[in-house]
């Protein structure tokens, strides 16, 4: 299995990643040295993925860290509220952003006093163990939510939860690698994922690196596909999972569950903890990134759609919790997830 | 409303049809002056919709008899009976393409021993019947289907079921353009429509020349903006309906009817009569075109998904009967199409 590198990591006093805009052509990897470039690379999705989006944020608190020309604790830390401030603004729906920004400004008060070396130091440190921590937990998960999926299985998955969405092996790829990993055959159909197509773009190609075998469908095929009983289950990533277990994900995965229903087809969610937004009541208060229409209506500069027309593009849709079959995460399978089996979580 | 030209025609001689690959971006008129021009045609799609498909073929009998060199009745017919094996081998799932080839063929048998030049004329009145039977089955279902449709609604379509797919006017937008034509504000979803975007290229297309409001959304979108209470009702065209009311219609109809009844939104097939094959006791009997997978893998010549991975493309799915609120047909409005209320269509 090829991907054992990091989609992000800290290099050298730069931010490293791959240049997801640019696959599956060119594998071009990035060195991004000021807070402003990394919070560029979320907006414009160089980097995406909830949490690939919240590792890269917390990278870039230790590059702003690391950068200051501060020379007491105070200054350094004014520079870095300035940074969370700039990080936050980049993209609203994930909240695995959000989360890092906290966990970072936190150890950031924690050491508030400290000689800014030693700060810029723990920040660094902090950083990196968001980092090991997300492989970890999607190696977690790909153990025990690989359990679920059967040998033999044709498993569909929407847009990409993969080794490219997180720091390394993924979420919803975490779960089919997991299965593979147990000796399972597996076979994964890609939803394109419009409008973007992270699910051609990202996730057939992973996979494909990976000698999984994936077959491409566009979005509105796998309807079809389930009432001539050609797929076993769905396994999705997740962006927010409020506290009820409603889930934002991708547009087009309310549709998927709401089809996995209709057929008896199970359908999980795997994402970390640090995707569930516990300040939420329901999936109803998750904002909901609205992209520019020009993701649907052009493909690069070449206006495909007619003048003057012209379109919406939510960037994510909520799954009510009823839908989701299982919650998969680092600590274990919540089945039928709702506000009680989730708070259980809290005490595993 | 400017569609009061037909998509598909006979010109002194020659069958001329607007190039359908080409729209939105160029206007531009097809002179054919073969069978084996007009076959092609059809199967790469520069015409496609199932009524006009099989008004194209009628022209395409004309043709074949316009332009024989028989001096007899009989080597007339065989060239005929030729023409009508070609033509049959284009597309698989539009019925109507084989119901306007019978309707041509018992015409030519009709004619049969009568002296060439009667039996060209009459071919070329038979196919130019077609014509204008669709047009008038579309004003017809325009009426009773526009009925239907509130005033200030917001309504779903998928592909292109309009003045392209027919001869003119349309069939599921025939019925759009009916509420229109009778006053009521409508505004229209449009499916992108993958892999062909039908729906983004014709769709929005045609009815934003009409002036009708239309937006453009990809196919993965409508569940959630159903959930949201966005939708108020969906109208698509069809392929092939069995006796039982089962309709194959493009890729991705199932999905959108299986949504609708999810939020308890109607959900409106328009379509002649010519689409209905009674000889089919289920859909499940209806043949389903593959196409190839580089329409799903490729723009244009680009491929755009990764190398190596491949895709499916099937072009129909079918929707089970008891998805289906109403079917409109010219002969008037079906509720809960099934066996037995489609029977009554034969007899009104």
């Amino acid at each position: 299995m090829p991907f054992d590198w990091k989609t992000v990591d800290w290099d050298n006093g730069r931010v490293r990643m791959i240049d997801q805009t640019r696959l599956p052509e060119t594998v071009e990897w990035l060195a991004l040295e000021t807070v402003e470039e990394v919070a560029r690379a979320i907006e414009i999705m160089q980097v995406r993925g909830a949490p690939a989006i919240g590792a890269t944020a917390a990278l870039g608190m230790a590059l702003c860290a690391s950068q200051s020309k501060a020379s007491d604790s105070r200054s350094l830390l004014e520079d870095l509220s300035r940074a969370r401030d700039r990080l936050a603004r980049t993209r609203p729906t994930a909240v695995n952003l959000f989360w890092a920004l906290e966990r970072m400004q936190a150890a950031a008060q924690k050491l508030a006093g400290r000689f800014v070396p030693e700060i810029r130091q723990g920040l660094l440190n902090e950083a990196l163990a968001v980092l090991d921590e997300d492989v970890q937990a999607n190696r977690r998960m790909g153990r025990s939510g690989g359990a679920l999926i059967p040998d033999g299985a044709t498993v569909l998955t929407h847009c990409n939860a993969g080794a490219l969405a997180t720091v390394g092996y993924g979420t919803a790829l975490g779960v089919i690698r997991g299965a593979a990993e147990a000796g399972k055959r597996i076979r994964v159909l890609a939803d394109e994922t419009r409008p973007r197509l992270q699910g051609m773009k990202l996730t057939a190609w992973e996979l494909h690196q990976d000698g999984i075998q994936v077959t491409i469908i566009s979005d509105n095929m796998s309807g079809s596909l389930m009432r001539q009983g050609k797929i076993d289950c769905a396994v999705v990533g997740a962006d927010r999972i409020a506290a009820n277990g409603d889930t934002a994900n991708k547009i087009g995965t309310y549709t998927v569950a709401v089809l996995c229903r209709e057929h008896g087809i199970p359908f999980y969610v795997a994402a970390p903890l640090s995707t569930i937004d516990w300040s939420l009541e329901s999936g109803d208060q998750i904002p909901i990134e609205e992209r520019d229409s020009r993701e649907v209506t052009h493909i690069g500069d070449t206006r495909i759609a007619p003048e003057g027309v012209p379109a919406l593009n939510p960037s994510f849709d909520v799954t009510p919790a009823a839908l989701v079959t299982a919650l998969i995460t680092e600590r274990g399978v919540v089945h039928r997830p709702d506000r009680d089996a989730l708070k259980v979580l809290l005490e595993r």
